[in-house]
């Protein structure tokens, strides 16, 4: 990033605005808080981003794209936990009657706001006696939670059912974990990845594409054996970087190999993921002196979870957290096997040689049932052998399905040993989640790529956007509109956009100067110019966007560059 | 498409649940009805149709994609029609109080059934004493339009803002226009393109994924002159292609080429968009024996429209619309226009040549207005000056800034005659509109590529996708995982996946005869086998799909093969 000079949050906004990268959405009609639109050049940064994202996660072969509806009934988000639990402390000013987060006008004077409890939220606006940021006043109503998500209905008004928009896509993986297994030949470990749309109904939105109602995530669920944590040697281990673990919170700097050897790094799946994430975020264009992991305080974590980081990204607003990194343990599907009683949500593990068991039971004794049970001795004598805690000694109780509990005494059971051989078991599978906020990550890789200078005594500015993340590869420009520059400049785009990969823009309008400084400021790599020269032998100048040097190439080496530069962004 | 044999449709659809390409989402609880999930293989066939889809209509460089939130307040829906026309009757059951769609009762004794009036509808119910489909009895609720649109609400509860899940994508455009204006530099013609989610509040989905609550949809909105309606040369203009004009509905057998000469086709540049879309769906993998354009008769189509048709599929569910083409003229910018009260949805046309006109205005007379107004005089000066519609005779009477109406009279004012130059004049864009139905369209080509035959006494099936739409370009198999072919095949895919936009899949279970089989049954072109001969002179067998032929290559010539036909798949 460069530095925070006054004002560059405000020029950067105006810019990305004017140059329809990102917009406040539906502006004809006033807006919408937290809702945003990507115009023409920033749909294609975006897209760049996500298909940077999902290839980086494909290409392992372990882990692939699936594609669940936004739209969730709600007994899937009482199983996951939000219907309960996904909610802000809101509260509102009893004389002017605006509705605000109460954690927001706290956090002035708490740092813990997010994690105060209702009534203590609620005494200290009146202990501190808060000021209504609308009209001043300072008499609240008592703080009250408010779930975060969007709730509709499914289906004819008056039998419709209740359902909620997504507040994360990680549920569709877990809803398609038994499609993932058969897919992978009931072998683990192996990973569902998504994009798409996530909503959270905020009660005041605010810092631009940093909180948003509706945004964009890409999510990826690890699924494997907790007995055998996998781990690769992919991703960055080696750069150092800045940790903030929950043990020293002023920090510390390393690679995120030392950091896993010397314990900082709980789990080695969420370290790898670590490095993984790393080394993806650099690529997309997060400046390596502007992030740091921050590991999650024990109090802070889900009670679940055993090791959870936040990738936070420096700039215009502070620290942000842009990526959470989580061992979500077994607790999601277990959720979903005992909110849906089905038995899908579980993998296999083989015992490396088969185990010989032996088992106590208790045979039930027929003679002896018979005559104190009558027509419910058959029920009773399943009962017994269906037992699967088995009682150490009679007599004991057992239940029948009807609910009705009797009790078995001495004479009714005989106790016998038998032997089974096991050749595997059941369990559930744990995971490590990296959940990525696309927009934020998006705002963060311009704001550090958006850089002021000065030219001729005026603001220039030149958005150093990696070619992986750019909106387009290159531009071609007619030097002039005439004399046969213009057609050779459209046939040229032409001939490189049929190029595979390559996306190429074209400008006809203004000076040469005007235009390339209108491709610097969107980010534009390589300016390709087409001038009388042109015309005579076929060679065209070509201008690198970060130095402005230029050179004379023919057509040829024009692909070469192109095509070896856009190699280079793919394994750069 | 293969012949309609019986049970096929059944057995289509429970290979697509198997092998993890479309199924019912939610299954753990239940189910919802229109709503699915695409596992891991149709997430894959998903991803690359859209892609196929964007880079088909990016390459000409006029046609930009956008981004915009699927949430949208009412507003822009009540300007767009939406909340006062998006509707189907409705009626319920009085004994058993099920919901219907009305016109699913009466659509096996009527064709019209979508376009009866409510009263009509309910007449007809009792007249022709329809059952209810769930309890048998014949007594109905008189019907009732429902709105279709998935209603929720925005911020805090008590003071929330309504809005909706938007019904198509179209909006977004729409609401981008004046970005898409400014990046295209204001000149006519441009195209805003946009894929996503849409939403549809069916009161009872039925089909399969023909009808769902949540689709991926992929809109167009071409924006031009209506002096001057574009059109191109691209697209497939040549093709003999069945088409169902208004004014014949036995059908005709023509190119687009001659349907546009001879006038079926009304538009020009409706027809060019015929073209293209018909060029690109073949290119997705629709068999050209099953599609049909068909003409919206007059009485069908939206009162604004001037031309419409949809392209429209033939498989296991009849007909289906599939993709609509429409010249929604200057509709959708004008309503938005008047609803929002902004002058930002229109472009300018300049004239060939200036245009020189005489303007009458009235010139204050300061001596006169000073004495009367004293201090208001100066406002009163300025309210005459910028009066636009011209009063014929003094005295006339005018409105201030503060809404107070004070009269002219004669001695006030002197007429007088202006020259003016005008070099162009602002006018409205029309819109011609292509809207895909992604869901759809996947389902025709699953359906059409879906083929079955019998190999030693069982049923053997194949998926014939195109390579451009298969869910992976090739798989890679071991023949057995020992002696390392495994290590050898696993390097093989890696390297392959490594050569830009290849998808390599990678499988060492069971006989190589059921690997086969089970590439064939989803679609997967190419299946490389890696045996004792490529550990000695590292050539392997590739086979291809359709005919099952063999040959042996070595690994230069397999990257060759395979990214020839990754450049045939993308400009077939």
């Amino acid at each position: 990033m460069a530095s925070s000079g006054s004002g560059r949050m405000e020029r950067l906004t105006s810019m990305l605005r004017r140059r329809g990268i990102v917009a406040p959405a539906f502006e004809a009609y006033g807006g919408v808080a937290g809702l945003v639109d990507y115009g023409p050049i920033g749909a294609s940064i975006r897209r760049r981003v996500i298909n940077a994202w999902l290839e980086y996660w494909s290409s392992s072969g372990d882990i692939l794209e699936v594609e669940s509806p936004t739209i969730t009934p709600e007994q899937v988000l009482v199983a996951s936990g939000h219907v309960g639990e996904f909610n802000d402390l809101m509260t509102s000013c009893r004389k002017c009657k605006s509705a605000y987060r109460a954690d927001h006008l706290v956090e002035s004077i708490r740092d813990d706001a997010e994690s105060l409890a209702a009534d203590q939220m609620t005494g200290l606006l009146e202990s501190e006696s808060i000021q209504c940021p609308g009209c001043g006043d300072s008499d609240w109503e008592p703080c009250a939670p408010m779930n975060l998500m969007f709730k509709t209905s499914i289906g004819a008004m008056g039998s419709g059912r209740v359902a909620y928009l997504r507040p994360e896509t990680a549920q569709g993986m877990f809803m398609q974990y038994s499609l993932l297994y058969r897919h992978f030949r009931q072998k683990l470990p192996f990973g569902g990845i998504q994009t798409g749309k996530g909503y959270r109904n905020e009660i005041s939105p605010r810092q631009g594409m940093i909180r948003l109602r509706e945004f964009t995530m890409a999510e990826l669920e690890y699924f494997f054996d907790p007995e055998d944590p996998p781990m690769g040697d992919d991703g960055d281990w080696s750069t150092p970087v800045s940790l903030i673990p929950s043990s020293n919170l002023d920090g510390v700097e390393m690679s995120l190999s030392v950091a896993l050897e010397s314990g900082v790094i709980l789990h080695p799946t969420v370290g790898w993921f670590l490095a993984r994430t790393l080394e993806l975020v650099l690529r997309l264009g997060v400046s390596p002196g502007n992030l740091r992991f921050r590991q999650h305080r024990p109090d802070e974590m889900a009670h679940y979870a055993t090791d959870c980081w936040d990738l936070e990204l420096e700039g215009e607003h502070g620290w942000i957290e842009c990526v959470g990194i989580a061992n979500r343990t077994c607790h999601d599907l277990e959720q979903h096997a005992t909110h849906s009683g089905k038995s899908e949500f579980r993998a296999w593990r083989p015992f490396e040689s088969p185990r010989v068991i032996e088992v106590d039971r208790w045979a039930p004794v027929r003679a002896k049932i018979g005559p104190v049970f009558k027509q419910r001795a058959a029920e009773v004598t399943s009962a017994i052998e269906g037992l699967t805690d088995m009682p150490k000694q009679a007599p004991f109780d057992i239940e029948l399905a009807d609910g009705s509990t009797i009790t078995i005494t001495e004479e009714m059971v005989e106790r016998r040993s038998e032997t089974i051989t096991e050749t595997g078991e059941w369990f559930i599978p744990h995971v490590v989640e990296p959940a990525f906020g696309i927009d934020r990550i998006i705002w963060h890789i311009l704001d550090h790529s958006y850089q002021e200078s000065e030219r001729d005594g005026e603001l220039y500015t030149t958005m150093r956007l990696p070619q992986l993340t750019a909106p387009y590869d290159a531009v071609v420009l007619p030097l002039f509109d005439k004399d046969g520059m213009g057609a050779m400049a459209m046939e040229l785009r032409s001939s490189l956009s049929s190029m595979g990969s390559l996306k190429i823009d074209y400008d006809s309008s203004k000076s040469i100067g005007r235009r390339y400084a209108r491709a610097d400021e969107v980010g534009i790599p390589w300016a390709v110019t087409v001038d009388h020269q042109s015309l005579e032998d076929g060679t065209v100048t070509i201008r690198n966007r970060d130095d402005g040097s230029q050179r004379r190439v023919d057509q040829g080496s024009l692909m070469e560059l192109l095509t070896r530069s856009k190699h280079e962004r793919d394994a750069l």
